[in-house]
């Protein structure tokens, strides 16, 4: 089958990345398109005028997500799911998401060129705030989508100004009527660059990846006492900012003690209050996260960072208690989905590695409720998040070509 | 002359300070009356309005800056100015500044209900915020008066909403006509509560303050890099966030170090940015200050910590340097108004403590201009930058007593 694959638009797919690319435009090359700004409106436009140009009928959810759909020969079969999202960091790159909404597109033209009707119906989804960089918690609309979140919960969610996600979408006018989730759905596929090194080092093209690792995540909050910076002596201060200090050494520290088995922690926010100068806090969260490739040491490392807070409260003089947190890469992706992955890759002749995904997806959330595959592509040093996101099309073609066969092939099977 | 002293109104200043207290009324019993705001404005007009009521002359300057002025005998003399100020931190106290300008409003209304000229001008000043709370640095306003500060430099800056002070003075209707300061002042008398509890400790009603503690602030900035917070190797890692913990950690032990000498060090605020989950922050930003009785003390504790910085930069992997650094406190207090205030407690029988003064206030930049004094008054605990910050009309009467005595015979000489 995969020998016989229709031939894809390499310079049209590179096209949409590269005029998305413009959308949002960050100052140093990058994008800037948090989810629900104007410029993800701006790009949610863009990607269903291609789709209806082309035919396919958009669906837009409660939350905001976008199906483009291509019909089948048998419409009562579920439809094969291919996406990711256009939503970017507020100093993101211009593939992160993006990639994988774009190679679903070009996937549909690309049947379209070759008038090949599938005998399942295909949808090329973008789940609105995969990043959660402005509401958090990420992944939010396709855990929606899977059952994990609750609907308005999400559309509860709000932004540091207080805004909510019902009030981001009906500022953009992305409030969709079609319900969230409660479908059927055949299959989940998603192409994501790698956001690590390991392809980019090894200069192989493709990864699937066989299983998440387990991250955890959670809010610490330390409490302390606001007083005057300058006469109150140092004996009587409780300084939540020192105290949420010593616990961001203390987070840190655990990911360097388990880096030789590819543990990784992250101090990755800190609010404190009133956080002015003259004064001394009275409470400071931090927002910290961890994971391993192995849920045991998951757990050792929690267990390792709950058993540090006494020590960082008694030494800070404030009081310390973890308070919301949460997991992802509980899931596991289908193994018949990786084979046919590997068994594409092996007939086109690309090398695909198997690899564990570290970063957190939408295609996790999927995992609940139907058989998902999630496969990574080579980014320039494996940097990510960050504006200087990088690749070409050469180093994206050969994944692009093997995610097109297997789609194609689960979706006239 | 102090044993003569005209009667003071003390419940008449005291519900002063309570009406005074109604408006910007904190969440848990004190003030939010952030400089400029709509609260900030509605005192403002309420001061306004009793000088007014009372027949004094109310002159505002471009920065807001209140003069209430009662005239004296000789209009060709410099005035002797009394006052603080009147706005607050964002969960501030009744008492902090409050006090002092409404001390003064009572000395001018007392000297009527007594019929009695004096032969110098005595204005009631309101300096435009003293706190910094929302634009820093503190003390700002009469830092223009005095010539430390220049009057576009502090029209220029910026709330986090990035509004400036003039937008703010613009948007509550305070921008005066009147030039800030370049005219003679005979002197100023500020009196003030502690915010540290040594009177409070030793039941003394009083305090004058003979010199100011040296205080050094730095502006201190890390630099990493941005990455995903899953897949980057603990040893790729640049968290500038983790570099700030590492800088709080240890400016706040220098301040432990130096505790048995009364050196204080805090780590105030902090910056970080990104900031937000899923994403390793690329830069970061600590507020911190210091402070010892001792100048040879406060330059010892900053070699400490700017000693510091290289090996914080080094063990998380991030640069590190001080950005921008200053310094209160050089000034010193004027040794004929000390002994002044000294004598008047003396005959007023009111037992009267030397100190020094550990926080900035508006006096310090005054005491460049003119001879300069600052009293000082229990506060319940020590306790101030806080809505707990409290204390009583008794506790206060003797000190408001002695600054009466000392003014009208320093207006009068």
């Amino acid at each position: 089958m995969a020998s016989n694959l229709p031939p894809i638009n390499g310079d049209r797919f590179w096209d949409t990345l590269m005029v998305s690319a413009e959308i949002g435009r960050g100052s140093r090359g990058g994008l800037s398109r948090l989810t629900l700004s104007a410029a993800d409106g701006e790009v949610r436009h863009l990607f269903r005028s291609w789709a209806e140009d082309a035919g396919y009928g958009v669906a837009v959810d409660r939350l905001g997500n976008m199906f483009a759909r291509r019909a089948g020969s048998d419409p009562t079969l579920p439809a094969v799911l291919v996406g990711s999202h256009l939503d970017t960091q507020a100093a993101g790159g211009r593939f992160d998401g993006i990639l994988g909404v774009m190679a679903g597109l070009e996937i549909l033209r690309a049947l379209d060129d070759a008038g090949i009707e599938t005998r399942r119906t295909i949808e090329v989804v973008n789940w609105t705030n995969e990043e959660g960089g402005r509401f958090p918690p990420p992944m939010l609309c396709s855990g929606v989508f899977a059952g994990v979140h609750d609907l308005d919960w999400a559309l509860a969610r709000a932004d540091q100004s207080g805004a909510t996600v019902a009030d981001a979408l009906d500022a953009i006018g992305w409030a969709g009527t079609a319900p969230v989730g409660g479908r059927a759905i055949d299959s989940y596929f998603e192409i994501h660059i790698e956001q690590g090194p390991a392809l980019w080092e090894a200069g192989i093209p493709l990864g699937v990846v066989t299983a998440p690792y387990l991250a955890r995540g959670m809010r610490i909050e330390v409490t302390g006492e606001n007083a005057h910076s300058g006469p109150t002596p140092m004996a009587r201060r409780r300084n939540a900012l020192v105290g949420a200090a010593s616990v961001a050494l203390a987070v840190n520290r655990v990911g360097h003690d388990y880096a030789d088995r590819e543990g990784k922690s992250t101090v990755a926010r800190i609010e404190a209050s009133p956080n002015i100068p003259g004064i001394i806090s009275d409470r400071a969260a931090l927002f910290v996260d961890f994971r391993s490739p192995d849920p045991r040491l998951t757990a050792e490392m929690e267990e390792r960072i709950r058993a540090s807070l006494p020590a960082c409260a008694a030494e800070t003089n404030t009081d310390i208690a973890v308070g919301d947190a949460w997991t992802f890469g509980e899931t596991s992706f289908d193994p018949g989905l990786i084979d046919l992955v590997r068994r594409t890759a092996a007939e086109l002749g690309v090398k695909c590695l198997d690899m564990m995904s570290q970063a957190g997806h939408d295609a996790y959330h999927l995992a609940r409720i139907a058989p998902t595959v999630l496969l990574f592509t080579p980014c320039d040093q494996g940097i990510s998040h960050n504006e200087a996101e990088n690749t070409r099309l050469e180093d994206q073609l050969p994944g692009l070509q093997v995610l097109f066969g297997a789609v194609l092939a689960h979706a006239n099977r």
